[in-house]
């Protein structure tokens, strides 16, 4: 490994601004460094970060942290931000458990204004701060640096559309790469390239506008004239893009790895007296020649072989694979079956799908408030749209689900990945919400298989068996090969493992192992819910012939499966002992998902405990 | 009554085709008549539907329900088209129990292509029919009618950056009359109001593209040279609107009372290969005097007199307006506190917020995301923010509510208005979702007023007491004056009332009224949470000192307070009888309060029974 000299000299952003051009360039190079070793270290987003080196360097020479506040979009950028702002001997904790952060925290440091993890937020964020900051008369701009994939997120332009009257304290710092995860989509994108490509146009403007405003015109400059005209030639020369029609000043596009016009950009937009976005144009994955081939696969990773580069980012073996392959099976016999994501093509192993049906298939981008009530659309006009989506952005769309799908009976196939624990992505991103959101829903299915088989019957099951609104969520990773699972009927929806106890425990989903592992210690029959909602009576029958019932469930106690069934058997007059193992505080923090399964009770050890009780 | 001769005879959309202007001109006067007599009858949206009565007549003889679909945003302006669709003999229904909804309902006519009650989600559901019709084969256009307040929600820009690139079929109608329920905010409105206000600019460039696409030049037309060519005068002449840049075409502004004019850019908007916004604008409240004059007192109204155009609109007794009193006395001492309505200022006790402190209130427009974290910046940023919010909108920010406020614990407080049934509106509009979204968030509190009394200490204790994000919640309408209520100690958040029963009915807000009559007649003590969440150890002990528990809840079943605590008290070991009375299916359909009550057990007779069991 280099000497990182440069870097290490680094204690705050102070000594970033005391650097020459020259020298931020070659602070820059270490910084590179120290991400690559990072990320194929701890895994983590490094096509991003590699991106966004130059526009952080650029941010921390121009302006003053925290008295002047930078609201990271999305938040996976953050990496070189806190390097510089005092975390650098931290950073290779990065992503691991009781380390730092792969998102901004407020709780780590003064320098992270606000908290990250979810796309679009951040210019409502900064408007917010940029605001309490007017009100309270204090010094400071507020930066937000959104990237063009959060754009696809209809909240952005919420915030747009509010943010054309503030005063000049706010900036927005748009990081075009043509990127999200995968490739931008829709016509925002389109137009984002349109200038990208096109920058003499765009430029013209600002220069013949510069030029008309300096000219006399019989003792007046041209640009009174044309401003108190109502000339159409004013509009066509004042009128540049599409973010001046939000009320904003706009800047660019500038290189986004050219520190000094970066930093020239940033300084002029202090001086307007309006917000301002800054168009930027970055290339993601910047300075590792193999991320910059395909920035997607860089895009968040494992931890990798430095010399190879070889992440394994295939997913060939996991839920999402077999949940992509599965349905292209289907859709094979059957025209009507269509898929949406939004911009996790790769991720949720749609890309087989739109390999072979692109004609059926949709990214709406970061929109998944769109992707539901479209997939309700496409519903009532007759056909059969499965929506892949994590559960933790599956959040955005409750209102949708329950107005636009669930109250006309709309059949959309919800297909939940990394339902559960995430592991190293920690707070923002658990998918520990979804069962507890989707049960107040009227007329909702839920199903929770344990391995790729079982996965593919319910899949199966919730296009063809059933009206109306259906789910199913399995887990990030990889199935248990060890399970021993036979075929269960999907109707009835559930398996029950019998070894002769008076104690049962009641589960679900990717916990099972763990259960499975703790009954051989601690012998108890197991009721595995392969449908989790609704909870049939059957299924309370034959828990009431236990005496001792233990309800374990890897998300959200309040509203869980578990709660549901204790609230019922109470209703029902049950006299048995019932437990509950399930997650009583939604925060919770980086680890790897079995040490999360630990902290949390949900691991073989603990459940063999909570058994004897 | 006038007659209504030419209505009358209108059985289907196919009379509507048969009709020239003057014809369609005499029939909207008589539709107005009869909207303006049917609302001041059973209450609804006058102003809006007084508005569109061109634009639905336009629409009807321009495209052919069901084969083409008209998708209509929010759906209160849809009184005309029931009427034109085969269902005027039961107009006088509307918004009454087991009468006709006040939106559109496909249950209700094959001329309702889709359910809609909240803002923004027609462009994506129009644009949902549109694929299925593509995929399918199917002939027809699918048109999406959305007024410019809901241009303020950012689903509406999803929907918008994902058809840039649809077939010709869709066409989004642009319902512009500067209001949503108030006047609309931010900067896209002002954009419209520019292009409304300036149409020779914007028909100037309509006129020269035109000219100059059938001027020949040596042997080309100029269209083919401009389309070939990078000039900069080429983007100048095609580059007319901001709908442009999301890649459709732009026909406007139409005068919207106009049918001819409505007709003909219909026609050509049919015509065009892409997809098309078609401009209208409209004057809400058009032809009754009292509604043009007032519209926004004149957007949703109870029953009101005729001649004198009195609706009660004032609110003057009621939660909302205790609400917006309490507020600005707590202000009038503490600068920090701000207030944000989502389009709501009126109907949320606000105004008197605005009216006092301009500088510190924000109307977002329908922005319940943006709102959310808007929110949480400024709570970060040291001030005391307070979203008031319907209960039944706050499901859009759910996300926003857990990501950007609790993870971070900022200290937003959400007055959540109309909490619990809401009535006339139906399905699409109850507040009985929010509890159960709101136990879910890490760190909640929950409050439920029963008096105004109660609802100003509760907001001050919010604002005060509490670190983290609360809410306060209560209902639509005016307090129970003859509610027996002392102060609650709010740390301990509930209130006994003792007869020396061995049964307790444990409840909280407006229901506690039928629990107190019910009681009347099978005497039992009541425990009244006022703090309803979360439930201390404190409460279930209580509790436990009882053999009879019954829990009502005036609220979905899942995840709410009642199933929580029953599942408690099972954990617990309670061997008591735990009944429970709650919401168990979501789609509660129109009808008064007092009816909804009875249908779902909540009234006082019902509930007497329920405690005999």
């Amino acid at each position: 490994m280099t000497l990182l000299s440069r870097l290490e000299k680094i204690g705050s952003p102070a000594d970033v601004k005391k650097l020459n051009t020259a020298e931020l360039y070659a602070l820059a190079d270490e910084i590179r460094q120290k991400l690559i070793q990072v990320v194929s270290q701890n895994g983590g987003h490094l096509a991003s970060n590699l991106g966004a080196v130059e526009l952080t360097l650029a941010l921390h020479k121009t302006f003053t942290t925290p008295k002047d506040a930078i609201v990271w979009d999305v938040g996976h950028q953050c990496y070189t931000h806190k390097m510089l702002t005092g975390r650098l001997s931290r950073i290779d904790t990065i992503r691991t458990e009781g380390g730092l952060s792969g998102f901004p925290k407020p709780y780590e440091s003064e320098h992270d204004a606000f908290v990250a993890g979810h796309a679009s937020t951040s210019i409502s964020a900064a408007l917010g701060l940029s605001e309490a900051k007017r009100l309270q008369g204090d010094e400071g701009y507020v930066v937000a640096v959104i990237g063009d994939g959060a754009l696809t997120g209809g909240m952005a332009y919420e915030a747009l559309n509010n943010s054309g009257k503030t005063p000049g304290n706010l900036i927005v710092i748009l990081n075009d790469n043509e990127m999200s995860i995968s490739k931008s989509v829709g016509s925002v994108a389109n137009y984002l390239s349109d200038i990208r490509t096109k920058p003499a146009y765009y430029r013209f403007k600002d220069r013949l506008s510069n030029t008309l405003e300096h000219t006399p015109v019989v003792g007046k400059q041209v640009k009174e004239v044309l401003q108190n005209s109502k000339s159409r030639l004013k509009t066509m020369i004042y009128h540049t893009t599409f973010f001046e029609d939000w009320g904003f000043d706009y800047l660019g596009p500038i290189d986004g790895h050219d520190i000094d016009k970066l930093c020239a950009a940033m300084e002029r937009a202090k001086r307007l007296a309006r917000p301002v976005v800054i168009h930027v144009a970055t290339q993601k994955g910047k300075g590792y020649s193999k991320a910059e081939e395909n920035p997607g696969a860089y895009h968040g990773v494992p931890s990798f072989d430095l010399e190879k580069g070889n992440p394994d980012i295939s997913l060939e073996n996991s839920f999402s694979s077999a949940f992509g392959k599965s349905l292209v099976k289907l859709a094979l016999k059957d025209s009507r079956i269509c898929a949406i994501t939004a911009a996790m093509k790769y991720a949720t192993g749609l890309q087989f799908f739109k390999h072979k049906y692109p004609n059926r298939f949709y990214d709406v981008g970061i929109a998944e408030q769109h992707a539901v009530t479209f997939a309700s659309g496409l519903a009532t006009g007759g056909l059969l749209p499965v929506f892949a989506v994590y559960s933790t952005f599956l959040q955005r769309s409750f209102d949708q689900i329950l107005h636009d799908t669930a109250l006309q009976g709309a059949h959309v196939v919800f297909a939940i990945d990394r339902a559960g624990l995430v592991g190293q992505d920690g707070e923002t991103h658990q998918g520990i919400y979804d069962v507890s959101l989707l049960t107040q829903v009227p007329g909702m299915q839920i199903f929770s298989p344990v391995n790729y088989r079982e996965l593919s019957q319910c899949l199966r099951h919730c296009i063809y068996e059933i009206e109306g609104p259906c789910a199913l969520r399995y887990p990030r990773g990889k199935e248990d090969e060890s399970l021993p699972v036979s075929d269960t009927d999907l109707k009835k929806g559930y398996q029950l493992q019998k070894c002769g106890s008076d104690r049962l425990v009641v589960t679900y989903g990717r916990v099972f192992s763990q259960v499975l592992a703790a009954t051989a210690e601690q012998p108890a029959d197991i009721l595995r819910l392969c449908r989790i909602w609704p909870v049939s009576d059957e299924m309370l029958d034959m828990m009431q012939q236990y005496d001792h019932l233990y309800l374990v469930e890897e998300g959200i106690r309040a509203g869980g499966v578990a709660a549901t069934i204790a609230a019922a058997l109470m209703e029902r007059g049950y006299r048995g002992e019932v437990r509950i193992r399930a997650i009583d505080n939604g925060i919770v923090p980086q680890a790897a998902v079995e040490r999360n399964f630990c902290q949390l009770g949900l691991d073989a050890a603990s459940l063999t405990d909570f058994l004897r009780q």
